[in-house]
């Protein structure tokens, strides 16, 4: 998606910036929607008012922004970091609020690719507004990067986290594995959790970890949806992830004995062809369906490799703690790869250090490109 | 090791600096020695002459320097990296070679920790020159720590050096290997290699790969020891590591035929205690006699595991390469590590991107502390 050089003046551009950042403040709470956020300059290029979208089905950015304005977005720019909508969903379409409203420009980061909402830009400009797309485009891209490849490829966005040694190692030897890395690593995979719609983890995870996967200290975060993919249905009815601190969803085989989970949501889904557990595919459509638009999948390396093997990863984040084990389950499971020729390549977007542990950050190769 | 703080010029310090910077260009070559630099200032705080040690048996840092100064190295200054050696070896004694120079202030960097060697500082002192000790000694220690290592445990010190995917997979499930990293790293490796003094790797790597292990592409460099840890002897006569590239040493069992490496220097070493394979301990005892202070240990995961399990690595240094493989020998084989409480924690020290690769530099924990 290349996108022609915009003509912005420095203050649309800080005010992109100040844009993004109030877009991100939402991630994890707007599925099925995007994160979106605009701020208003007056004819002055003053700000004038500012908004982000902050829920589905509440108002959009724009109507937040130019609330705040009020008359003084009168001949003013809008500054916005997705192309304003043009459908009338649950709210009116914010290109028509923007007209209405006498705004003169509009200036956009990232074209709406979504063909219900698409086309804000030729509205605007059939009513005489000046547009202007691709301001800081990389930049709004990267925050709504998960929503923006769930519109593109037709499923969820997947982020998927591993804690391990340096070694590879995501438990010991003998199934202990609290804790390989830091509580700095802990919190930041909170904030992962915050920022996804779903957590996704295989039977085998709950059956050794028995976790809650729920958002811990965050004030404000949105909880996502707890998915176990469980095709013998063998979450016991006790497990943690059932408690009443986040929606779960067990996701089980045609065949399963669910007998014992009354009142838990379920929901059967096809087997995987030629390989044991159930479709990962089918998982994520289901998932779409439900509105997710962006998954976190926590493990293990079972289930992993499956979603690996379905090529459903979009970005791996690895925490890495400064230890060596020299034996216990590698951070990957079987993925069908078999020779060297074969290997998922990626590409390093991000290294930091977490207290001890280092974070790498990394996307299949050629997926980077757009 | 607390060193008083020094009282030093700035002239001093940038002097300290450049003959850490000297020293560092010997790494590799100087076993069984340490690597020194000295730069000798006149009166003036003038640079008279600078030196560093080259090779065992040759002339010392500071007579080099003291050469190149000649006479106004009278009354001057001599900042040297370590202290002054005492005792008379293949060449005399560095503390009477400046005292007879006219040197009137020496200043050090880190103490001289072998038994032989120590006393100058003293002997210095006793004639009436002015000693300061401890200037820019990390950066000093750093350098050199290899020696200073082997010195204080009396066996070489090792680095293990591993290259693996982000899973931690050093092959893939058919064993190739070929190549996981990108030439970034494996360039890196060849600069591990010249600086080390012996290059270890275990035979099923040779069998794997029958590798040089010789330092390729860097002008100069001294060609490091290959040992080979074979305990059945099973090296072919025709392994590339018998080549004439750089000198090699078999070690094999008590028991084993070695009538098919006739010219070949092996050396028979004692089975490890309870585990598969020969004694590491014996092994780095034969290569500190025959003068080795610094290790690079090349693997594979079966012979690393026996080092750590062994207390035997110094320092880790993974080359990661962003790719992911799911199944394939981890980086570290069992190292009698059972739970997570035993897990052998590290500090990461350094951390760089090579290319697309990252390369994590990491030593165990309680080592740190000296
Ligand atoms: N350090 C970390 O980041 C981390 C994260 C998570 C887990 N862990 C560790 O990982 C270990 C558990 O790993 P695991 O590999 O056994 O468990 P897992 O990957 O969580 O679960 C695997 C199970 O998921 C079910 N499943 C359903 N659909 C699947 C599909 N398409 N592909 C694969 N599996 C599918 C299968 O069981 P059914 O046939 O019963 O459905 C399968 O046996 C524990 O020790 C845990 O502590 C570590
Ligand atoms: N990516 C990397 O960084 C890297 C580096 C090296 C190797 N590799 C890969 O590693 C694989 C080979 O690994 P490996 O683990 O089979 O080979 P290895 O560790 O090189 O060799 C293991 C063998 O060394 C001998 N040995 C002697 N003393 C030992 C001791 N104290 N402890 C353990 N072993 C001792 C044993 O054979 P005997 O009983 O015959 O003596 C043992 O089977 C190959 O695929 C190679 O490509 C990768």
């Amino acid at each position: 998606m290349r996108q022609e050089d915009p003509v912005a003046t420095t203050t649309e551009t800080d005010a992109m910036r100040r844009a993004i950042a109030l877009s991100a403040r939402a991630l994890g709470a707007t599925a099925p929607n995007p994160v979106v956020g605009c701020v208003i300059l007056d004819t002055a290029g003053g700000i004038a008012g500012e908004g982000w979208h902050h829920t589905a089905g509440g108002p959009h950015a724009e109507v937040h922004a130019l609330r705040a304005a009020g008359p003084a977005a009168r001949g003013g720019t809008a500054v916005v970091t997705l192309e304003p909508c043009n459908h009338t969903g649950r709210t009116g379409p914010c290109a028509q609020a923007l007209i209405e409203a006498g705004v003169a420009r509009v200036v956009h980061a990232v074209a709406d690719p979504s063909p219900a909402a698409a086309g804000g830009a030729a509205t605007l400009r059939a009513a005489g507004v000046d547009v202007e797309s691709g301001l800081l485009a990389a930049e709004a891209e990267a925050v709504n990067i998960a929503w923006l490849t769930s519109v593109r490829r037709g499923r969820p966005y997947v982020r998927w986290k591993y804690a391990a040694t340096l070694d590879g190692r995501i438990a010991a030897a003998d199934g202990t594995s609290r804790w390989i890395t830091s509580e700095h690593s802990r919190a930041d995979v909170h904030r992962l959790r915050a920022e996804a719609d779903a957590v996704v983890v295989g039977s085998g995870t709950l059956r050794a970890d028995d976790p809650q996967l729920a958002v811990r200290g965050i004030p404000g975060a949105v909880q996502p949806l707890r998915v176990v993919v469980d095709s013998r249905a063998r979450t016991a009815p006790g497990a943690r992830v059932l408690d009443d601190a986040a929606p779960t969803l067990v996701a089980v085989g045609k065949d399963a004995d669910t007998s014992h989970l009354t009142g838990v949501d379920t929901v059967r889904l096809p087997a995987a062809d030629g390989r044991p557990g159930l479709d990962v595919a089918a998982l994520l459509a289901e998932l779409h369906a439900r509105g997710v638009r962006s998954v976190l999948l926590e493990g293990g390396p079972t289930l992993a490799g499956a979603f690996v093997a379905a090529g459903a990863v979009d970005t791996v984040v690895g925490y890495l703690a400064p230890a060596l084990l020299g034996a216990g389950p590698g951070a990957l499971g079987p993925a069908g790869i078999s020779t060297i020729a074969q290997a998922l390549r990626l590409d390093v977007t991000d290294v930091a250090r977490l207290g001890p542990d280092l974070r790498v950050t990394a996307v299949p190769a050629a997926l980077q490109e757009k």
